[in-house]
């Protein structure tokens, strides 16, 4: 059955691990369409999983099915999960990584994967990617009934995400992504933000929000909503991160 | 349909920027054949993209659709375009990138992209790759004519290919391209080449073009047609990249 | 006909030789299932290449063609080759990189890959992955008889695979993978060893085998049975590499 399965992972491009999970999965599934989304999520940074999931699935159709193995618990007591969610399908570690989808829909369904016939014959315990996550992708792309898996989880872990926080006419939110363009990806919705918004970061202060880059000169800084619906600190062609030295630089807005 | 879609950015690998763009692809066009060629192109370096793109596009079969977003001008006034080309189709900014595709057949179709029903329902000002050049890739791929995406475009941008200069007996060249192993991929072509020449890259000299690596010593280096047809300078099971300090290096080869 | 062909190369995921690969290939096979393993061996290491290929192939199912290029004497007088074990397919070259494959089962089917039928029309000197391997690979999935590739090879080539040396009550072995989890591969696979075995790395001394990371605590060093079968030696959420200067560490183990 042709269904998409995607795979995000902090296995890094150099390793030949999120291979090896491909090939457990397409040995299930040969017509399974497996997608990578990314293998360069911060080594074992759970909370940049959960994030950038939630800026990818929702563009995937329906029935698609997103293993995510950031698993510093691999082999330990932390449960192997699969979830169901708006028709969207999820297979990875019960380590809170799947938080954010949790809170998209009202109704999930979230097993245990326990079911040894949906596994490979040998589970290690360093690499539940390849023995549980992708097998339980590959059989969920066949049809297999989620319930099939396990039985029910009903609390499921969470991480604490971080939110922005409101005080006066002040919102004061931070920085939860930097991405290969440098640009700085905050927790601040677009619903938050409003045009006219003056935009405080650290010791830069931003007037406005822009609609496009070009509305600034090059290399210059401007605040924009990006492509993930959330208030991004940018340079026009250039880095914002290289004019930070902290990580996670505060970002204020004042509403009005 | 079965179609081929490559995608070739300056996205790097870290972020989760292309698989956004696949879900997007596959959303409209689940038969949809997803391939990357590469997400490493530098940041913005539209004249990179086009050589790059010209040594990939002829090995794909005709009918493959290559979606190439290196885009410093998304959201500004830059057409969004989908070019056909001796039976390939090309889909990206309308920046130049695809200067070299235009010189290789007399007949092109050009239009710009503005069709709404063949983009995603939202389109942001920061990422058309997944809300304007994905999608109509993916219609592409089902056989949507290119007619129908928008209006001819007449003038499409065109970027200054740098070419080898001929001064007498000599002809001048520059590195276009140095790729991971070290090689210095050069402007000059086969065709300008005599086997005999002599080329002078600054301070070194090669006396004639070598066949193979392994014509020369372990750790030399040598002058040598790559595998785009073009003029490199290597080093054998070495880089040529770092005997020289400068970014792009002058090549010079006499005639005959 | 619809198989899968998988890559593994030292090409680097900057450059665009590996989209070019799958070009070749799929326009020769457009339903092959193409599936990149890893493009970042190191540079010329056909050693491991030949170890990471070992750990990925079994994981694939039967019928499934990889194709390895780690190829320094690309356009020399090393053949080029396509290899039958165990129902599984190999294209590459010559060098050794299928050395561990030919350990695995009793019967390989071994060919010199000469039929010019099956390669690209215009075979370069530096680029068999494209004009060479890839075709190949792409002919064996419709299904073309491996016999038909070339002749018989009688004798391919054989790299020295670093084994283990028992000696007394102790085992030597020496570390031939880190992956980008820090992780150190050994070459001591898990029946040589037992739980209550002590290890000695430099310095370090490790009492027992742990079964999963989390049995020691965040930032301590353990000796684990990893995911390919061998002993590694990892620190718990960290990072082994970095605790050894050296680049292949001795790694000792008491039998008793």
């Amino acid at each position: 059955m042709k269904r998409i399965i995607t795979f995000t992972t902090d296995f890094g491009g150099k390793d030949h691990y999120a291979g090896v999970m491909k090939g457990a999965a397409l040995g299930i599934n040969p017509d399974a369409v497996i997608t990578d989304i990314t293998h360069e999520i911060a080594k074992f940074n759970v909370t940049e999983a959960a994030f950038r999931l939630d800026s990818v699935y929702p563009y995937f159709p329906e029935g698609t099915i997103h293993v995510v193995v950031v698993d510093p618990g691999v082999g330990g007591s932390r449960k192997a999960l699969a979830v169901e969610s708006g028709g969207h399908f999820f297979v990875g570690p019960d380590n809170g990584v799947f938080s954010l989808v949790f809170g998209r829909y009202e109704d999930c369904t979230v097993v245990e994967i326990t079911n040894h016939e949906y596994m490979l014959e040998d589970v290690s315990s360093t690499f539940h990617g390849r023995d549980i996550f992708a097998p339980a992708a590959a059989h969920l792309s066949l049809g297999v009934n989620i319930q099939e898996l396990g039985n029910p989880v009903l609390s499921p872990a969470l991480i604490d995400i971080p939110r922005p926080r409101v005080s006066g006419d002040e919102i004061t939110g931070e920085v939860i992504y930097e991405d290969s363009f440098g640009n700085l990806i905050t927790n601040i919705s677009s619903e938050m933000v409003k045009s006219g918004s003056n935009i405080y970061i650290e010791q830069f202060r931003i007037d406005g929000v822009s609609n496009s880059y070009g509305e600034v000169g090059k290399g210059e800084l401007l605040a924009i909503i990006g492509s993930s619906g959330l208030l991004e600190i940018s340079v026009n062609q250039g880095s914002a991160s290289k004019l930070f030295k902290m990580k996670r630089p505060v970002v204020r807005i004042t509403l009005f």
